[in-house]
């Protein structure tokens, strides 16, 4: 039986999503490890999970989906009995059966990951430390130059330019059907939402660094048009950190389309 | 000179704010105790620090308030160089000179403390999991129920049955002005905040365990009254975790009293 997981984990204490050797003969602590771990003591045999993408070490998720093949025969709340087995930094938030044509990666259609700038220059709230880029501490970027950047990035375009080397991906076109902006968990904050067809690799991160840029007056649109035209990573400003990323959601051909995200968050005045 | 500052902190990875000796041979890491180092560094000497409270361990601060007395001559930037100084789950929001009338803790009027309850419970949100307490665990509580056991504790009364041991305060009789419910920063969170003129020993805690109490219909008005007045702590509902509990703002009688705190936290549909 395929079974279809919906994820959240905090990143900070993760070597990213995906399985890794051991490194100086020490296990090194990945979401897929971990998450492998528990299948195996509950199917009895050891069990591939297979993401949605992978995330990098210190990115979140409230929305990471993933599927595996587990045994028909197990009468098991998988849901709960995961949650049970697994640290606290990792939550399956649902765990429902899937017709075995889905796949987490291949089948996924859209993808909305958030980004949480802090606002306030002066110091960074110890409790959000984890979960924000502190982009003001080298002059606070202006809103409005973000936003017209963030204009220019939207729509299909060659995103060559916005990914990080080590990845095999051939086609880097890809189309960004939103960035936009939104309050954040505390007054100091900014969210940025993106939402696209696919992200390549450290794109979201690659987009903020380049947003940042310009909102400090260091890009222009135009700049933008030529990195994208040209294709080339140096050419491009430099990748935000992993700390302010979330995965939120991930979307599938099926009725989930329209559904929120279980972790949605109501802009302030939504009721 | 004297100087008052007001700090943040993320209690997780603290042993509570006051400064121990060693176990095991081994430093104790408080927030007490990492001022302080700070500050000698600075002052060239040992330097004290006095805060408007204790907080145990595992509780945060987003308006502690605390004084030393530092050296006159030294022209110093004493935000910023602490801030320079200290680990990252602490922050100096601000550092000005005080009247050498003034201490942190004996001329605080008013505390204001905020306690975060996970209200879903089939899971704990990663990201969540070190600022709320999964109270629904065992049962939702329900709000009216906990509204009502609310407005039985505000006032004053003697509040000897909600102190926890190990302290040698013999006036337990304290006045609640406020305990009141709001939004949370996730949809799944209330945030209830306490007000008073003083609290005792865990005694936020201890309301919320007798609130959540009450909410799940273990403990009626009726009983809470008769707690109240026997005064012991035996008989009252076990202490709320530290997870889920913050020192959110501490008054004096000069004009911060009508000062909204730092990171004051707009309710929904505020602007």
């Amino acid at each position: 039986m395929r079974l279809k997981l919906v994820l959240a984990y905090q990143g900070t204490d993760f070597s990213g999503w995906q399985l890794q050797a051991e490194t100086h003969g020490r296990p090194v602590r990945t979401v897929q490890g971990c998450l492998e771990a528990a299948l195996a003591k509950l199917c009895g045999r050891p069990t591939r999970v297979h993401a949605s993408g992978r995330t990098d070490a210190g990115v979140h998720a409230l929305g990471q989906v993933a599927h595996a093949d587990v045994p028909d025969h197990r009468d098991i709340p998988w849901r709960k009995a995961l949650n049970a087995l697994l640290p606290s930094d990792i939550a399956v938030l649902s765990a429902v059966p899937a017709p075995d044509s889905f796949h987490a990666r291949y089948s996924a259609r859209a993808k909305t990951y958030s980004y949480t700038l802090w606002n306030e220059h002066r110091f960074l709230l110890p409790q959000r430390r984890a979960f924000v880029w502190n982009a003001a501490l080298h002059g606070t970027p202006d809103p409005d130059l973000m936003l017209r950047a963030a204009e220019a990035l939207e729509g299909e375009h060659d995103f060559a330019a916005f990914q990080n080397t080590g990845t095999d991906i051939r086609n880097t076109v890809r189309t960004v059907y939103e960035i936009s902006s939104g309050p954040g968990q505390t007054p100091h904050e900014t969210v940025w939402t993106f939402r696209a067809d696919g992200f390549l690799k450290q794109m979201v991160r690659n987009l903020m660094g380049c947003m940042a840029a310009a909102g400090r007056g260091k890009v222009s649109v135009l700049n933008i048009r030529s990195i994208m035209k040209e294709g080339d990573r140096s050419g491009a400003p430099a990748t935000a950190p992993a700390s302010g990323l979330c995965l939120e959601h991930v979307e599938y051909e099926d009725a989930d389309r329209d559904k929120r995200p279980v972790f949605h968050q109501p802009a302030r005045g939504e009721t």
